[in-house]
């Protein structure tokens, strides 16, 4: 678990996009970043207070989050300066990125000697156990897409939040890099040992009361070669109640894979609720939820509503229209 | 690559049982052990010769390969003393125990000073790729099981050398511990991280002559919650042109898993070849292997006779009607 509140490192982001990941957990996570840290040169900007280390100590900053993706896969000798710093500080270090913290000598150095924890979220920091499939309490949602990078995590965050702000019981459960910095804690699913994917996903959605729905953040998709068993330890581990169906519609092809064309939403339903309802008989399809980004208002409107007959389910985009309408499904669950 | 040839260490192995990667590798790699090494207090023997290290050595062993499971999952003193005596007689180790060589401090010294390697099946020793699913040449056939321990490796190993003493070109590619020890390489699938794994059988199974067969060891069982994430890895990976369907007909329920049943083979071999066919279209199921040994004559040869009738294909059990009945089955695809 990562220790909130945090400081937000932007680096020296070249522009907003290269921020994302910062963007992503002030978004998701209002109030949990107190302010932000920009070095000489940086072009991002969240709109949260610019705060100097000792700055983000006095206010009881705990971490400094990674929030920027940095160039070549090197950690630049100008942020481990930085990063050494906040260790001497008293904050702990969390990052995804793929060159990890812990390969950085100075950086375990600084952290074994003022005691702080590097939190390197692309890699397991748990043994998981053999998935048992045997049944848990409480409910669960997964997010399964025609593709990767489909709109799953944007979507299982849109409804945990909405849920939360009803009163519901609701956990967003992160199984990527970037939904475990926003969240905090989750699995970081495309890391795991083989034989204990689907174990990983039990531990992450573990038995609870009765009406509390687990939010589960899909990955890949059963039609894409590359990743498939992920997103199958995914639907076994979870053993979800609820599936909600994830797309992007101007796709033409799956994401890295050219001569693979996108699967339809049925064939997707179809196959992920067979796998489903071997370890969750009552697993059901709840909804549709449409990245129409590319689209015009109208485009979008028309693809919602032509998917929403044709599938005979809700069909929503979170950001366009809200979650309201598949959170109103599960309550049929 | 294990290098040949081997010599088999037996340590001080209570049973035959204990033994049986060692009768596996001796089974079915005939000539390539020269000998066995057996300690005070061993139980079991191969029928080869025993041998000294320095016998071993002067007849030309390249690698000791621990044949035996070990109790308690730590490496005793005393085959320490053994399999450091075997790298200072200028011998690799080889070994496929869930307790790694190289987590003994006295054998990776040794290895070091003598300039010798140890070879740990059950970690991957490549960076494998992400898969691309693109088609590869040659030909290939994959085990897929109702369940795990169904005969998989035994199939394949069979059609393998049935093959190779016909003339046929084909290959053996392992999957797991036992296979990686008797073929002297593969991929230990269920060590290899997630985003990895169906580039690691892409890796295993590349492009060869249009006449070359591999003949995929399967792991798993697409209906095991535990693991059908690698077994789905293995299908997309392997993009194979035939699957053979291997079952064990006296199990009640799943490897593990009291509270879940058998699959059939119908739904084995359809959800099998849904998912197969969208990394090779051509995709056919061409026999069943049964692993009758728990029935009576007649009672096997009634239930292959009852399995053929019903499937439509070939039904064999390797040890007691061999798999040309398969093989000739390949021939048509």
């Amino acid at each position: 678990m990562i220790e909130a509140p945090y400081l937000l490192f932007l680096g020296d982001a070249p522009d907003r996009l290269a921020a994302k990941v910062a963007q992503g957990i002030r978004d998701w996570r209002p109030g949990v970043a107190l302010g932000q840290l920009r070095m000489e040169g940086c072009r991002a900007d969240l709109g949260l207070p610019d705060m100097t280390l000792a700055e983000a100590r006095a206010a009881g900053v705990r971490t400094l989050v990674i929030g920027v993706a940095n160039r070549g896969g090197v950690i630049a000798e100008s942020w481990l300066k930085v990063l050494v710093e906040a260790l001497a500080e008293g904050m702990d270090l969390a990052s995804g990125l793929h060159n990890l913290l812990r390969d950085e000598p100075v950086l375990v150095e600084a952290a074994r000697r003022f005691g702080r924890r590097l939190h390197d979220v692309r890699l397991p920091g748990v043994k998981y156990p053999i998935a048992t499939g045997l049944k848990r309490r409480g409910k669960r949602l997964l997010a399964v897409g025609t593709d990767c990078s489909s709109g799953k995590m944007y979507t299982t965050l849109a409804m945990a939040r909405a849920m939360q702000t009803r009163g519901m019981k609701a956990t967003f459960r992160a199984t990527g890099q970037t939904g475990i910095l926003i969240e905090g804690d989750g699995v970081p699913l495309d890391a795991v040992i083989a034989d204990f994917m689907a174990g990983s996903i039990e531990w992450l959605t573990p038995d609870n009361d009765p009406d509390h729905w687990d939010l589960i953040e899909g990955q890949g998709s059963l039609h894409h070669v590359s990743y498939a068993g992920v997103t199958l330890a995914l639907i076994h581990g979870g053993q979800p109640d609820a599936l909600v169906l994830c797309h992007e519609p101007t796709r033409s092809h799956m994401r890295g894979l050219p001569h693979y064309p996108l699967p339809s939403l049925e064939a997707t339903r179809d196959l992920a609720l067979t796998h489903a309802r071997l370890a969750n008989p009552a697993c059901r399809a709840i909804g549709v939820s449409i990245n129409t980004q590319a689209l015009g208002e109208a485009e979008a409107a028309a693809c919602l509503a032509e998917v929403e007959t044709r599938m005979g389910l809700p069909a929503v985009d979170p950001l366009r229209t809200g979650v309201d309408r598949l959170i109103a499904a599960l309550e049929e669950v």
